[in-house]
């Protein structure tokens, strides 16, 4: 490995653009002029302030596609920067810089990988595809949602899907997220009657009304996962109620709690459960509804095999399989039917200041994603 | 009675100075003008931003008090009076503006009531004092308590004391107060560790830890009240916990109480009996408290025996005593060992727009202020 490799090269070509959710600041145009070198067909799909681009090698089944994006979160206080944020560096074998694993690292590992592919197998089955966005920070709203929309309505499938998100721990590769849990949270407003602490027959505390209940769905055992999802779980992360004066019972409590869940359970059986437990405890309340993404799961099948196989045979790590953490946009493309898989570098510096990447985890992500197409796309 | 009675000439006059606290707006000098004609010796005792008077007649005991203040809360918007707040204005038999109820019309009756008192009784028993102040609607930190406190350091004590705020509900006298409950506020925060939601294990959500204590302290059975005073109660005027975001469990929570509590109880054991209870959740927490009063009474005795007969004889009303709603200044002047009822014209409108007092209550007031220091300063 050298500081100048192919892959190093453009993810710090990458960093140096300014690419702060929801602006991509040509990060887009430069991976699609590499990848029209390659043969692909790039679509670019601007979608209010956000840039996506959908590019394909290929007509035929089975689709390969590669998931990610290009913007990231802002840098933060420029003080607490050793290096300037979108000044990639190099220091004791890691580079430096906001982007640097979430996930322009991942992004320019896919593009080496891909040239390397199609130049060993000009005439590979199926196709290969790239969806990116420039939303992946930001709402969600406008990015990999509406190009699944846009190929849904084409009736454009994907079939296995590697999302490039920074899933590893220790090394590339020693985590891959096989499902993500499904994400629900409610807008919770317990209502009372406000009046003065000195006169309690004139009012409704709802702060008393309310924490029996809270209580109640704090404890409750939701489910207890299964072999690919931990137990579901329940956190109130808001609680309001009050006005500043401490003479004065409130009217109303305001609560939001979000659930993790797993595919055990249902939004509409935490639903019902929620709304019975507020009900039971008679309380006065409205709630609205949020609803973050389905639970996933990609099991035991080609898309993980390959996956689990091309780690194992590039760096020589024992991969697991896990559905921990947070949301991804992978969440968008599994309801389609596809198998997604999320491999990238380790994650332990992301949204951080100095965030950072490993850059042998760089030359080994090209290679995983190298024998991945290798294994499902030649015979 | 007609609109041009000296109580009602001398409530105007007062209404129309904008003493809102902590100004006094030259009320206590006119007060003290009219004293001092009747023979009293003034002392004004002026605390940083607040005017005090100290007035006496008569050196020897016992020394009967009239206590009140000369401040008033904010108008409010101008537009939702019917008539400006500081122009004094009769309407059906009601006199309106800031400060009519609470209680420039009890300075008034006072004055007037004391000014004949004297006139018919120049030798009387004992003494004739006022406690003004014009902070009681402000911090009451440089107000009755300040001169108590320059009357203890000169062993100068009040035996006797009738604090002019408006007790009544229907008719003046229907209701006195012959005590109040006392007042403590707490103030805790309960630490847990923030984190994200997407991984439970790693945090220790505040809200979850504090609502089973907080249930318990709202439910808790304090005591049971006694004669003069209700159960103790216990309110939660605010609770605040959480980032924001809905997906950041937060790393504390900030919870306001307070008790309003009879003399079955005190300090100590409220705060023995709350800690208890969090200790007993094993809470990591926090708590400040700050006390706002100790409870008060004046059980049957000279003072209360003369109030109730001397409503009874003014206007016919039977008094009932009580201990029910907010503080007074009242619960600095009691500690002294004085005996303390508070009477004046009825509450209904007080703090609100259009805030008003009826003519023929502050006729009947004069008159039950005169029969009070008859039975006590007259053989």
């Amino acid at each position: 490995m050298t500081n100048t490799s192919a892959v190093i090269e453009l993810t710090k070509d990458l960093i140096s653009r300014k690419s702060v959710t929801p602006l991509d600041e040509g990060c887009q145009e430069l991976m699609a002029k590499r990848l029209t070198a390659a043969g692909f067909n790039n679509e670019s799909m601007v979608f209010e302030d956000t840039t996506n681009m959908w590019a394909r090698r290929g007509t035929e089944h089975p689709v390969f596609c590669f998931a990610g994006h290009t913007d990231v979160v802002p840098a933060g206080p420029d003080s607490k920067w050793h290096t300037p944020a979108f000044e990639p560096t190099i220091k004791d074998g890691w580079l430096y810089g906001r982007g640097a694993a979430d996930m322009k690292g991942s992004l320019a590992a896919m593009i080496v990988a891909t040239e390397r592919f199609v130049k060993d197998y000009p005439d590979h089955k199926g196709s290969i595809a790239y969806l990116i966005t420039s939303d992946e920070e930001g709402p969600f709203i406008n990015g990999t949602t509406r190009v699944i929309d846009t190929l849904e309505a084409r009736n454009e499938k994907i079939d296995w899907c590697i999302v490039g998100e920074p899933s590893s721990t220790d090394k590339a590769g020693d985590i891959v997220k096989n499902g993500r849990r499904g994400s629900i949270t409610g807008d919770l407003i317990v209502h009372g009657i406000q009046g003065h602490v000195a006169y309690p027959h004139l009012v409704k505390n709802p702060i008393h009304l309310a924490t029996p209940a809270l209580t109640e769905l704090s404890t409750e055992h939701w489910d207890d996962g299964n072999q690919y999802f931990p137990p579901t779980s329940f956190q109130l992360s808001n609680v309001n109620s009050g006005t500043g004066a401490t003479n004065v019972v409130p009217g109303e409590l305001h609560a939001i709690f979000n659930l993790r869940y797993s595919t055990e359970i249902n939004d509409d059986i935490i639903i019902k459960r929620v709304t019975d437990i507020l009900d039971k405890h008679q309380l006065n309340y409205e709630i609205k509804w949020t609803f973050n993404g389905k639970p996933f799961i990609t099991g035991e099948g080609k898309l993980l095999s390959a996956v689990v196989d091309s780690i194992k045979e590039a760096n020589g790590v024992d991969c697991t399989p896990s559905t921990a953490g947070g949301t991804s946009d992978g969440r968008f493309i599994a309801p389609t039917g596809a198998q997604v898989v999320e491999l990238g570098p380790t994650n332990a510096t992301i949204h951080k200041v100095n965030e950072s990447v490993n850059c042998q985890d760089l030359e080994d992500l090209v290679e995983m994603y190298y024998l991945i197409m290798k294994k499902l796309l030649t015979d």
